[in-house]
């Protein structure tokens, strides 16, 4: 028997991946060429561009990184922090408290502004700390996908710069799929996924370094701790004028990152956001007449991420086993709540390609079928 | 102009990637399914069963890294190493030069064994300063893609076992080119890559670890300084009876990785590696008489990888030129030398798929049409 067998069709509506685009399943299909070719370099360089629209940023060390998102963190903090740094993290959900574990690995001297799970940090709270730490790196979340929060920044990234802290936002869920804007907030690093609103397969990490950030990683007294993850190290092969290797980059993901920019560009990104948002209210006003509930006040939430406390009748059935029903028999995927939210929501992602009216009805009708 | 546009045609003889089967291609085209649907986690342990017949293992712990061979590299020396430990690392190319730097950022206190690039380690040398420093873990490469020699393993692995050492071995070009047999051996960690032997997109990095390197990682006293690679926290995911979240898999590459595998397994291992040593045959054969010299010893020389230095007409032309023109009028990758090595040698890599006589031809037919 084979490894690879026929696999079931599936509507991903949970916390990512979402379904990509057949544009870009074609693209992922294409015969490889060499990490040095010529044409994958311009291919490379393209994509650099298409990444600094998204992140909103004239940033040159802008490139998708080799892993996924959650390597996209560990290269930001690992590059701006070194032992003994300290840094102020804002921790209201699973990827807040991922950042201060992974800064803490580092070596750094970490503090923690924590928010109940579900709001937003308080931004007094951050300013507070950050005046008080007079940190070098500031890190959080803009699109918290373990709650769908959504994290103003402006006021953070204030706080920040005035005690001269390097900036780190995580925009994994956020990217492609609301506004995202480095060089307007002043963000000295940021990283996306490319199986959220980029509607992508996981795996690679589309990240964005400020020139600052840059200068910052030049000066440092130790080597950065992961030579895989080193910028320096992987600023060789995708900036300057003579590229060199470093690891081998993933062809195929690359071309299906490419593919996936390309429809959002497109699209445009007005266009996507607001398609984004309306997909959400539709969703929302389907759910609610039947039990479930905002985890999230209405002013706070990621159109691309719904997380709703769950009805009673879900509960008398079990939730695991209403989602497991919802995959076995209508092939819809939502995500469960994580950590102190496991059992107590659902994770509802219409991301990328899904945010539209249809995959909304579908798993509303499935729900009704399920629940009434 | 869209980002994503129409690419050459590549036969892709360098140091990897290698083409990729159209089993693979097509695998990579499929639509995606949730990295939490259970017939995702059914995939891979399926996959994780086809690794260990690959590495010649019964490793529970044995699995794609959602990462490229440098990372699966990194995985191996932190997860094994903590600050302060020492390490014997054999350096006689690129690629024991690079685990020596990541043991260095692991905080491990380095012993190198060096030799000429293009020979294979000295098993006396090697014994010797194992025997002197007794160290925590000796790693050194099988296959080093950067001279086109393969390292006898058996003598090294006894030295280690007296000193009761953990044996990490980078089996990146090895795997399914040549017998790799971790369990034989006495290997604790290897690591390898999806595109070179295995003719999948790069990306995917197959791990294994014996048991007793698991029960090192559990008792270290400090924590795995990455999060993303730290080998306890990807066992809630790949293994156990509950799979949970840790990093999002990439979805499409294991796709690609599980069909690639198929493709080995269903050949058979003693036919693949003999379609390696034949082709290797047939590439010297042709290049010998063009006036290119192999760099390595018959005995000590990679089926899949043919490292030469260049006749003289090359030199005139330009290196880099005549590569060019390979690439540019042939469609025809191969790859340059590294570091002391650039500019004075070419590395063909006759990999996976592209260890056939018609590839062979293709290359020495254009040769002829460049240089005669």
């Amino acid at each position: 028997m084979p490894i690879l067998r026929p696999l079931p069709e599936r509507l991903l509506l949970g916390p990512g991946p979402s379904n990509a685009h057949p544009s870009v399943l074609e693209a992922m299909g294409r015969p490889l060429v060499g990490h040095l070719d010529p044409e994958f370099i311009a291919l490379l360089d393209r994509l650099k561009a298409g990444l600094r629209t998204l992140f909103g940023t004239s940033n040159a060390m802008t490139l998708p990184l080799s892993a996924t998102g959650s390597a996209g963190m560990e290269a930001a903090l690992v590059n701006l922090l070194e032992p003994g740094d300290t840094v102020v993290v804002g921790v209201n959900g699973v990827f807040g408290g991922r950042m201060a574990e992974v800064a803490r690995r580092a070596g750094a001297v970490v503090t923690t502004v924590e928010a109940t799970w579900g709001t937003i940090l308080d931004a007094t709270e951050m300013a507070d700390a950050i005046s008080f730490v007079r940190p070098r790196v500031v890190a959080f979340v803009h699109a918290e996908t373990s709650t769908g929060v959504c994290q103003p920044v402006e006021a953070i990234a204030q706080a920040a710069k005035q005690v001269d802290a390097m900036l780190i936002l995580d925009c994994v869920t956020s990217l492609a799929g609301r506004p995202v804007e480095l060089d307007t907030w002043g963000i000295d690093a940021a990283y996306s996924g490319s199986q959220k609103c980029l509607s992508c397969s996981p795996g690679m990490s589309p990240v964005s370094f400020s020139d600052r950030a840059i200068e910052h990683i030049q000066k440092r007294k130790t080597p950065v701790q992961s030579w895989f993850l080193d910028l320096s190290l992987l600023a060789g092969y995708y900036a300057g004028a003579k590229r060199t290797y470093h690891h081998t980059a993933p062809i195929t993901a690359t071309y299906g990152l490419a593919a996936g920019v390309d429809r959002v560009l497109e699209e445009g990104l007005e266009a996507r956001f607001e398609r984004h948002t309306s997909a959400a209210k539709r969703l929302i006003e389907g759910l609610e007449p039947m039990g479930f509930e905002c985890l999230v006040r209405a002013e706070d939430r990621l159109p691309m991420l719904t997380s709703v406390r769950l009805p009673e009748r879900v509960g008398t059935l079990g939730e695991a086993a209403v989602r497991t029903r919802l995959l076995d028999d209508f092939g819809i995927e939502v995500g469960g709540g994580l950590g102190p939210l496991a059992g107590a929501i659902w994770r509802i992602g219409l991301m990328g390609e899904n945010a539209r009216p249809e995959p909304v009805d579908r798993l509303l009708e499935a729900l009704h079928e399920i629940l009434d």
